[in-house]
């Protein structure tokens, strides 16, 4: 069967999903998920996400969610499909990927999250933005983008000389994060401004980058994160 | 050589990789940073983590940091020592076990990782603890918490009927959480409660667990996490 993906090409960790997807060339297709029936809430979407967020995925006989361990299945089953995003090969190569994937969850995502939430999500639904959240995550975010700028001075990528799954999994959220009015933090460091310009630039990738940019957030209805 | 861990017994991001190793039956030394003279903020301790935070690990010509990618490292390098942590033969068995590992990292981590610092860790360094943090974080984990104990309902552990590096990667923070006021949020839950006594217990993960007690954190100029 066809690999499907529950859940909404606005939504950044749906849209995690559809890089890697694009990136390995796999075919798919999205099964919507009707957020403004908060149906991700209710059976039968929970017993695909028992956390009802989006995605979901279906594939032969196995479901699966949370957008990075989906992406991490996916390299592994159709390993020999387009990029190598996991290095599985080479031991020490994996490692160094893995790592960057753990930076990202672990300091890219909290607060660059946060930020297009307040900044984006927040007035869109008519909430207030808190600038005091803004400023503490800003602060944050910059000392991690200081790493990444040491680390891109000496790689092209972040877990080294290739593109791979630690890089693919920071386009959703910094995507939205470059049409805030903070996209300078990127902008202004020159080797993480040329790593971005560069992945999210890929051919394979263009259709998922143009598809999260925020313009596009028309029906929103949709955004299932938090 | 002997793999190196380079960081201390009491912090919890430290004892998430020694719990690996433990269970692995894996031999290895530590190498204390002086975090009371900020060693792990400085060189050369920056050039094995650039985020200045326990732990990192030498291992033959490589080094590592961020503990889930170094736990991740362990399993691959040395599968076939102790506990089989990844399920790495089986696509499906090692795709679930990665899914309630993001689990832990996405869902579990910030609520509880944030209630142990407010209310065990601020007051030690003489900071005020913010009720207001811990009342939003209480209501995140317990959301949390039930999603869990309905999952341990049908499974003995979190990835299925074998404990997995997904249970293990619990374990540093929900030792620190036990101590807490709030630890009825896992006692008063049946299979949660049972899931927790079972992998608490192992033999091989006690010498951690005991060394995560917090009635041990005697020194604590120690702790690196945030």
């Amino acid at each position: 069967m066809v690999i499907k993906v529950h859940g909404s090409l606005f939504t950044a960790c749906t849209s995690r999903v559809l890089a890697c997807l694009h990136e390995m060339e796999l075919d798919y297709e999205i099964v919507p998920i009707d957020f403004s029936s908060q149906a991700h809430k209710q059976q039968p979407y929970l017993s695909l996400n028992p956390f009802g967020q989006a995605p979901a995925l279906e594939d032969d006989n196995i479901t699966l969610f949370e957008s990075r361990a989906i992406t991490r299945y996916l390299a592994r089953k159709y390993k020999d499909t387009g990029t190598d995003l996991l290095r599985l090969n080479n031991l020490t190569e994996a490692a160094i990927v893995e790592t960057w994937m753990e930076v990202e969850s672990h300091h890219y995502d909290g607060p660059i999250s946060t930020i297009v939430r307040q900044i984006l999500i927040n007035p869109y639904f008519g909430r207030v933005s808190d600038e005091k959240i803004i400023q503490i995550e800003v602060e944050k975010l910059v000392k991690v983008l200081d790493v990444y700028e040491e680390r891109l001075s000496k790689f092209k990528y972040l877990a080294g000389d290739h593109f791979s799954m630690a890089d693919l999994h920071h386009i959703a959220y910094t995507v939205l994060f470059m049409k805030t009015p903070k996209s300078n933090l990127i902008t202004s460091r020159p080797h993480l401004n040329a790593w971005w310009n560069d992945i999210s630039s890929r051919p394979k990738l263009i259709k998922v980058v143009n598809g999260l940019m925020f313009r596009d957030l028309g029906s929103l209805n949709i955004l299932s994160k938090k």
